[in-house]
């Protein structure tokens, strides 16, 4: 359950990074050669990882030419750089170099080629860590500015966010800030309530159309079981919602639930003021639209089910051309990608997840670290060291951090863990309360509501202002 | 050569820590069990690494009660609880618990017990790095405030110096600033010039007593030559200097002369105005006593050698109960601690010294990673990684750095690699004008300089600034 930090990409149809945008930015796709193993001296095998690059805004001729570095996350790095418009129009204006890292395990930046993920071989997933992937950061950007003290500024969303925090607070030789848009960095045990997540989202079906969305959704649970206890009404669902495969036992139905949890979330996290191809194919402000096929408070299960079909489609098939939808992750949502992040989740991307049907709209469901820690093992032979980012980024005790800007939209449900406090005024804390996921990091758009444009421009002079000061 | 930070010990009749001093520091010897690779999932193994423990000084009722923690370097734990004298004085004055932490690999926190240096084991060494250590630190003391605020001061001379600068640097979550005594953290490829340190010592040589002693120093290389050019010289050579093994060739000839070169870096940084035995029994001001035997500039070699026999007495006998000099590293000095060090510099501690006779006291010498390189994988199977501590450090970029104090001896060969200007007004620098190796550093002593004194005041008032902003 919303274990991918970016969304789930549920839909097989839909392939990131190949929208109309990629036509927009351009770049060369190249390769740098990276220690397997950072941190010990046991082997000294090395592998590639992919990096975009473009100094065609860039000014030649000066000696301090910035360099604008995004930390990629947990995926195709095409992908993010497609959907980090920000980066690019703010490069053009700072005439910045602009450099999109893959992070490994992710996209094509494979360790062990296609036998990274060889379930085998469980000794391949040693080297998957925050702490390996910066490092393979901190000697691109060594190697990119060949003995030049070049300005880099690190960028990222999401769990990029996170990491360029991360990088500026590890290597601030290296970078000398970093914008960290919807940076969840607190949302580990013990520094951010499990709940949160699902009462932001809650809340935002509460508020996008009229509150009988959120109650719609929190009576479905019981209305889908009830239906779903024979085999007529499993068929009906299965119809309804035009599902690929068929809802046939418990297991099914639980999968399916889980599924429209994630897309909440995700829809949530979408919810941008514009058509987006971000996580799916949708339209603008997707949870209004949602929520507008729940405007009406259904009493009869019949009348609330079906209702929940056409809203669900906001999400599974805007463009109209879906044939059926995949709710089951276990075969079609397992892309390499959303295998490495649940990968994470296991060693130390460790973020407690529950809820209360009593004040959200989702079923009551307990975290358990006991439980999750077994699944891991089992999946992965890994053993989720839940403490491990506290330990070495801070969690809440940030005061010796500097140069870092947080964004959080608070209609995003991770803005939750995100850091709303500036520790100190070196720290910048911009709140969107328009904004949906990381929205100031995507390019701009006629339809972007004031506090995002005025993010931006915040953002755009802090940053100037670490160059010059450089 | 200059391998050893903190000296090498090369007398075997010596054993660090079990001077008078050890009465006086009084601890529990405690364990605390750490992960072997805390950096990879690759085995979940863990083993016990040592600290000393003293909460007598605390002011128990204090729920902000400081912690002083030495982050322990390359040799057993004890050694340093006895020649770090200002931390338990300091403690005393500012309540605060004393820990000191064992370095893995050094003392009796070995991960793989007395099979740790097993040569034929070559993958044991792997994570001997600077990085697990400062991970053990920083689980150590988050187990020892087990959930509290607690104000947590790093200390740390020499190389144990090196480490509480970098791990207020990485963990400043974890510790509020560092006092970094002597810390040469810029002694690394490319920041500091390689003769840097052997100009130093001559320096010191030059003016401890006449400037005959460097000269006759200088000289005395090629006397050994000649006289060591057949038999009769070779054994006068034995009989002159007490060796323990004879010299019978141009190796044993070669050892004999790094073995004096390592003397006289040792006796510059043990330059203590007060009877000591940090490196081995010294005199107060030993490079003076030295120097006193050389204040005649000798014409003839059969009188320079005459000299220097009696001179080097001052380092090898001081206390006159030796029976013979031992000068072979490869056969008494390489005890466990000493090869741990001498490992280091074969992966991360990459420090060149080379040296020219034209302007010091010294043999020309130039450094060669190449060749370094070959020896260090052809001794231990390790490929040194001489930009991996600039890289994660920052080398002399430490704009971003707070909290750190900086301290060095003038009379301290270690201080040409030491950080001698604040980069910012939270860095402070603290120099010592006759000050050897981390003086500051040790138990206050009636015989200290006036500039001793008044360092330590300023650090003790620094460090209870940090403990009133906590």
């Amino acid at each position: 359950m919303f274990a991918f930090l970016c969304g789930a990409l549920i839909l097989l149809a839909f392939e990131p990074g190949l929208s109309a945008a990629e036509v927009k930015f351009k770049y060369a796709i190249k390769e740098f050669s990276v220690p397997l193993d950072h941190f010990s001296f046991l082997n000294n095998t090395s592998f590639n990882i992919r990096y975009l690059y473009n100094d065609s805004y860039a000014d030649k001729s000066n000696v301090k030419s910035p360099i604008f570095f995004y930390t990629g996350n947990e995926g195709d790095i095409e992908w993010f750089a497609q959907n980090s418009g920000f980066v690019w129009e703010l490069a053009d204006k700072l005439r910045a170099v602009v450099v999109f890292a893959e992070h490994r395990y992710y996209g094509k930046s494979m360790p062990f080629g296609s036998d990274t993920f060889n379930s085998s071989k469980p000794e391949h997933l040693a080297y998957f860590t925050v702490e390996q992937a910066l490092e393979d950061y901190a000697m691109l950007i060594t190697y990119l500015r060949d003995g030049r003290q070049l300005p880099v500024v690190a960028f990222g969303g999401s769990y990029g966010g996170m990491l360029s925090a991360w990088f500026r607070m590890k290597y601030p030789h290296i970078v000398i800030g970093a914008l960290a848009a919807s940076a969840p960095i607190l949302q580990f045990p013990g520094l951010t309530p499990c709940e949160i997540f699902n009462r932001i989202t809650t809340t935002v079906y509460e508020t996008a159309y009229n509150a009988n969305c959120s109650a719609n959704i929190g009576k479905s649970w019981k209305a889908f079981e009830t239906l779903a206890a024979n085999d007529a009404g499993k068929k009906q669902l299965g119809d309804l919602f035009h599902l690929c495969d068929p809802i046939k036992n418990a297991d099914d139905l639980n999968e399916f639930l889980d599924f429209l949890e994630d897309v909440y979330g995700n829809l949530a996290m979408a919810n941008y003021p514009y058509n987006s191809t971000f996580l799916a194919p949708l339209p603008p402000n997707p949870v209004r639209q949602l929520c507008f096929y729940l405007k009406d408070l259904h009493q009869k299960d019949d009348d609330l089910i079906k209702s929940m079909a056409s809203a669900l489609a906001v999400y599974t098939n805007y463009t109209g051309t879906e044939k059926c939808v995949d709710y089951k992750y276990s075969k079609s949502g397992d892309t390499l990608d959303n295998k490495g992040w649940d990968i994470q989740t296991c060693n130390q991307m460790v973020m407690p997840f529950c809820s209360n049907s009593s004040d959200t709209m989702y079923r009551t469901k307990d975290w358990n670290l006991k439980d999750f820690t077994e699944k891991c093992y089992k999946k992965y032979q890994l053993t989720p060291k839940p403490y491990d980012i506290e330990l070495r980024y801070g969690g809440n005790n940030l005061e010796a951090v500097s140069n870092i800007i947080f964004s959080n939209g608070l209609l995003d449900p991770w803005s939750g863990g995100g850091v709303l406090q500036a520790p100190n005024n070196q720290v910048h804390v911009i709140i969107l309360p328009e904004g949906a996921h990381h929205l100031d990091l995507r390019q701009s758009n006629p339809l972007d509501p004031p506090s995002v444009v005025d993010a931006r421009q915040r953002e755009a002079a802090i940053i100037a202002g670490w160059i010059n000061e450089a």
